[in-house]
């Protein structure tokens, strides 16, 4: 696999939560790495509120990561 | 998509935690982009007690970011 | 909504357990702000044994960032 | 309601792990206060896999606070 | 019940994470006391994917605070 | 088992992520030991888009402890 994360730190708080949303993104590719399969699952889980919330924590807790690694962009 | 995440820095922690609560919504926005799809979804999970919850836990985890961004308004 | 989360700062761990269990509650409202709708939900999660420990979760959570607010109330 | 929780400082880790089994059972009281009731729903999730390891999640949580606040009783 | 927690503190990563595997399955014993019904829950659990996935969740909960405990073992 | 995890610190990000895939795997490991059981699951959920998403929460946990450890890859 190519090289899909060189850094955690980013310029802005909204690259950062784009950063969370593809870190909880690569995790399924790893559990499910075909693309025709992850492609016939989206319309399922993206039509199930619960499936969405469950997403939604998923981004959440990688955006706590990737917001302390850039110190709250305080600096 | 316009710049909806300038800062997680915020006055007060009753804005923080507004802005825990939208940073909750995005994300599912992102999994759901269609505002048809989302809005058809809400009357279900907002009478379900477990959905509920769910969302709950998701708005706790964004609100921990936030309040450490902002030194949990000590300052 | 008026003011109801001026600081995460409370006198005792217990003041701030009661916080958490606020915080807690307050994310339920933002998706489901009508109150006859929540008052009906209520006897079946209160008898839920999973409900009780999802909403147990949340409670956790909030508890950990309203700990780190008041420094674990060591000083 | 007494007071239940004076402090988060124990003296060994072992007594940080009863605080925190009491600090999640402390919060499904506060959604659910009849003890009777609560009582009643013990033999289902006590023979659920599932809710026990929920339970066990928030345990987990809740003892990762009563850590951090004893500074892991490495002093 | 004998001291089954005498430290977080461990020689090796490794060792950290025997500890959190350990501390998982406390929390269980915990609401569960009975070995022989823990016994009997064992074979459903360890055939569904949904409760190792859950379980795998404790794990890494509790990991990342016996890590901390040991400042990751980069002293 | 033979020594699989020297050190939580890896050379990049994208190495710790790797990291935090094989710790979500390991802790599956110890709560059902059987390769051949293993195996037997994962057409199931690998299939299953909750379980995917639970399965990301997890490596979203460990990976948080990784980034932590290696102190975000900024020094």
């Amino acid at each position: 696999m190519d090289d899909w994360l060189p850094s955690l730190v980013t310029p802005t708080p909204q690259a950062g939560y784009d950063l969370a949303v593809k870190l909880s993104r690569m995790a399924v590719k790893f559990t499910q790495p075909d693309p025709a399969m992850r492609e016939a699952l989206r319309p399922g889980y993206a039509g199930d509120a619960d499936a969405l919330i469950a997403a939604s924590q998923v981004v959440a807790t990688n955006f706590a990561t990737i917001a302390a690694a850039n110190r709250y962009w305080r600096d």
